[in-house]
């Protein structure tokens, strides 16, 4: 296969460390791969051709390690950086792994719980801005609940936005010129997530202290389980300049967490998800939050890591060519999609312009029977995709 | 059955004359049922004990009307309207039947079409506003698309908004005091729409000229459809105090919009939803978006009508109680629901409240043997609903 | 676009006169395009290099058709039939749209209507064999119900079985000498459907009376929209011997039956269908039973069907290259594909094979550590999909 | 809350040792609760009136127990059961967990590891029998595929076919009187499951060499899964008198398998299920596969067992109530269901059957125009869940 499609750090690929480290533990069954070491991940993604790492901060720093500990690993962490030159693009917290999380960290009805998880943050941050990521993610994995009696929807979207503006507060107050990144989810692991989607995420960030600092970290998984349209999410996200980060991987609707390789399902949505983050102008990292399946051994987890990145870079090339195409121009041209941009009303509300447009003649048969062309547009669309076009 | 849960007008129930007024034609079959005038409409309802009524512009007036043929239908129709004291509580503009608007309204690719759907809301909202509504509600039934080439996102949600801020010019304009909602809905009749979920307009509102006049419309059938939680999603309008309207029905997940009787499908979840709805002083109408069973014959219909005000009612009682309940109450207070009110950092942020944060002590094996006793609650709200508390 | 793929009748694609000649109606919305003739329909797709149509009897001959209607019909229809070469390859009867159907046709409760709908079968059954149908499809598009309390599951699948039986004695009776296949679906237009998936449907066929005579039809998007892999079901069907017929389309899970065009979602698991149908040796028709996207123009409609044949081309090529990449071969070989074919216990059962399996050592890890391959496997085969192999 | 849902052992009511043993570990976090023995389990639930337990070979035995381990553990499950009355209904081969079954175990790729799952299955079906178990389970739990080219359907049918049939062979071989029960699921932990719904597995059981030992395990949260209606499948079981057990829980649609307590979801449905299983004779375990909320405590695991019961108790009660409240009665007769029992052609089929149908006259509006009272039936219903008929 083509050498054409081999990633360099140019391409911003990151992975994090819990991605290609994750051993196939499930609910149903025991881990399948071995634990890899965060350098050892560092050296084999530069080997790849990868830009750099993110992680939760369990992922570099185990919960229970003292100092000692944590500055020998990070130690060797740094180094295995030098060496790459690989970046830490971006940090989190694990606020989801320790039962003390069991009910929720920032939404916990447990106001102890709920400052642990604030402390905990605030040590994590701290970690992240030390190796220099730049973007921090909040994933409320545990804020959610299964029963409707035991959390009630306003104190805890309440408790949620407190816990977020104070650590705000405190990014600036240490002048790590952070940026937040929420990153909705509907369910899983809890019956019912709050911020289920991209949309309610962009209107939560809206009612904080510090709206310019946070943005949203959509991922595909997430709104393709709840059977939405993932480059809908992604356009509106961006339309509001809020695309903080993305999480690419595949995932089938309606199911369990699937976390598959960017590329294993609907790549025609994915052809367009790049084809939108590339014409965005979009320049943040492009992070793979999958892993390997879990029948896959320990070597198999970086023949996941590069069919990743070659499959970006397939669907690169193709976006460019489609867009290009100029029969993809003129059947855009027949479906009317420039006329899209185009006010409809261009002089504005004015009681002329009420006047003008109730006095227009309309055909409403006419303008029914307008060819769009669809049909013959997605099929250019599939054999570009196919390379039959 | 008792007569305990027999409507009065003052429990503001409302249908839409296209709800009780649908024949029961689907795609893959015709009408079951005859059409009913809307005056006859207004009659039956208010013998039944609701409280108004609301149509889509075309529900009234026919698409081809004569002025004449307008005004002899309004005029049975106010007559009906003061005969029986019902109200007008809201009015919508039908954009998705005729085949004019077949790739979207204020959407549409075509400039030609957008001009008609602004100039048809135009003189809907006169319509509405001459008998009286006080709502008006947008649902974009063909905002939306089945292939991504066709309809960018970005430009998509830069007409949605422009037609928006132009009709709230227009009310303003005129000084109808109308406050207007909007209706998401994640897919059907197009295969993917815009403002797919109630978070999604939220977020939209607030990049609007005028968001203090726009609040959403959640419907229970759509945001099921998406498999989200509609108790989160009214609760999240309600934080934001942007609850201006809402669609009561039932719906199974990830299945074509049903419509069902409110009750038919997950009464717990609507348990919550009327609990919520009493306790947070909504005042606004309680509309049931939904029609009777194609199968149930001309009669049926006003069954559907009954059942539907019944079932609230019944739950209201049952809401009251549990709220009172004392066994509830406790398992509350043991599963620490109250203190998720209180602020988890009472003094804000200062670096003093982020020292006292990391140097008190957390016990994370402590917090996590916590008892959240919900096993025991949810089965005292299963109690309370089956009648064996 | 090459003409490598232009379809010839040899191809074995077939169209419903329903598919082609939907005018775009649907619960929201009126026709968009016009009605077409069934003659004219199959001048068309004579024209596109289709091989064969099928009908609903309502298709073809209306509900209120006259015998003299009947006659001068069929007459056009056998016209078109003669001088395209194409042939009638499955007939079916509507037993969906009329409003008698309301509440079930087969499995209605009441039995006058079950009488109509096996005497309507009938009469549809000597119209397909008039014009030579040698299969005969069975979708119970109202067989199911809404509420749990007005149909008995035991009882209905006895009249479901009832009127099969019924029906195939008939044929048998007349020599038709057709096969007849059960289309499973899970819902949509009813609530819930019998015979939800291929599963149920293979289960009902074996305790009907002449169980060799029946068979499936599965439908992509029917499966789909319960969210299961229609390769599955196909392959399940095959290892019966009862796939009879297929209707090829496409669907997003979770959703209303959206009928899209062959290709234009999910296309990986259409290649594997399209290798399992090509490699199984099905010889039967390969029917598209979808139709062009609402907002299509009447012109739009031949690009559909055109497009329909096109990647069902492409897919086969794709297909036949795929098995044949000699590294493929060796990956499927390290995968141990080969050995699933392979009996695990090839002396079949004895006391002596038992003691063997218990005394043969057993290594757990090692079978663990063993190298699937699966990553790489599946991004050969995206690769081949995307043309970059 | 009321003494008259207290359960006895009459009841039939079974907990598997995992699920009132589940510690709460997920995939994204670490158990909440201890360890339980297996004694201590048996002692608990026969304190709560229950009426058996049941288990997978490792949840009894650890999977690296030695032979004195094995008699220890086995000593001290027998002597609880002893002194509590309580029975082993059912047993069942773990063949998820263990690394080795990570692409699958009766269909995995490498006969290593279907030889290896054979002996084990066999080894447990000897403990199961040890202990009384008179039905044995089967649950795919890794029988499947996340990538198409890994496992072709026909052979992995063939080998899962072998299996059983090997294994059934050795039932009958050692004379242990068991039956055996397959258990569908359609997704989870494998992206796609074989057998993945009740029909699949219907349909496969008639294959088999030995189907009159063979039936069904059906689980609400499994069918609910795919958004099948679970009454509809056990009405299809028992239809073919194949209801050999029963997994009693709750599950939202399109969801991860959540195994929430029975009644804790779609009590309804759950209504529904207890009439037919009650009314159809159904006299084998009702067994509660499911567990506590990750967030609950020790204790509430018994809360959790409590509640399960009782609501199948007072759902029993009201079932009774509705088959006789003459009201129900009365408009299942106005719904002509107990037309729906009597065949449509009495006579069966003949040449003057046939005439006679299409003789007879058939008035389709006027069929159209039937009563159905399904809106008030389901009303009627919903208050007798409710408590208010």
């Amino acid at each position: 296969m083509s050498d054409r499609y081999a990633p360099v750090p140019e391409d911003r690929f990151v992975f994090g460390l819990w991605t290609v480290g994750n051993p196939g533990r499930d609910t149903w069954g025991g881990a399948t791969r071995p634990v890899i070491a965060p350098d050892e991940i560092v050296r084999r993604l530069g080997d790849l051709g990868a830009h750099g790492v993110c992680f939760h901060d369990n992922d570099l720093i185990p919960f229970d390690a003292t100092p000692a500990d944590r500055e020998a690993i990070l130690g060797r962490f740094r180094k295995a950086l030098t060496e790459t030159g690989l970046r830490v693009t971006m940090a989190t917290t694990n606020l989801a792994f320790h039962p003390a999380f069991k009910d929720g960290s920032f939404t916990a009805n447990d106001p102890a719980v709920r400052r642990f998880a604030i402390a905990k943050s605030l040590r994590a941050i701290d970690l992240g801005a030390e190796v220099g990521a730049s973007t921090y993610v909040f994933w409320g994995g545990r804020e959610g609940a299964e029963i409707h009696a035991s959390k009630p929807v306003g104190p805890a979207l309440d408790r949620y936005r407190e816990a977020i503006d104070f650590l705000a507060d405190y990014v600036v107050d240490r002048g790590y010129g952070m940026r937040f990144a929420i990153e909705p989810k509907p369910n899983e692991p809890r019956g019912d997530l709050f911020l289920p989607t991209v949309g309610h995420a962009l209107h939560f960030i809206e009612t904080l202290a510090r709206p310019e600092m946070v943005g949203v970290n959509p991922e595909v998984a997430h709104e393709t389980m709840a059977g939405l349209n993932f480059v809908h999410a992604v356009g509106q996200a961006l339309w509001a300049n809020k695309l903080f980060h993305i999480d690419l991987n595949s995932q089938r609707i309606g199911r369990y967490d699937q976390d598959y390789r960017f590329g294993q399902e609907d790549i025609k949505e994915l052809l367009f998800l790049v084809k939108l983050l590339e014409e965005s102008g979009y320049d943040g990292p492009l992070h793979f939050d999958s892993h390997a399946l879990r029948a896959e051994s320990a070597e198999g987890v970086w023949d996941f890591a590069r069919g990743s990145m070659r499959t970006y870079l397939i669907l690169r090339e193709k976006a460019t060519r489609l867009a290009a195409d100029p029969r993809y121009i003129a059947l855009c041209a027949e479906a009317q999609v420039p006329e899209l941009s185009l006010p409809t009303v261009p002089e504005g509300f004015s009681g002329e312009a009420v006047t003008r447009l109730l006095e227009e003649h309309h055909d409403p048969d006419a303008l029914a029977a307008r060819v769009v062309a669809n049909e013959r547009l997605d099929q250019l669309v599939t054999e570009h995709l196919l390379g039959t076009a």
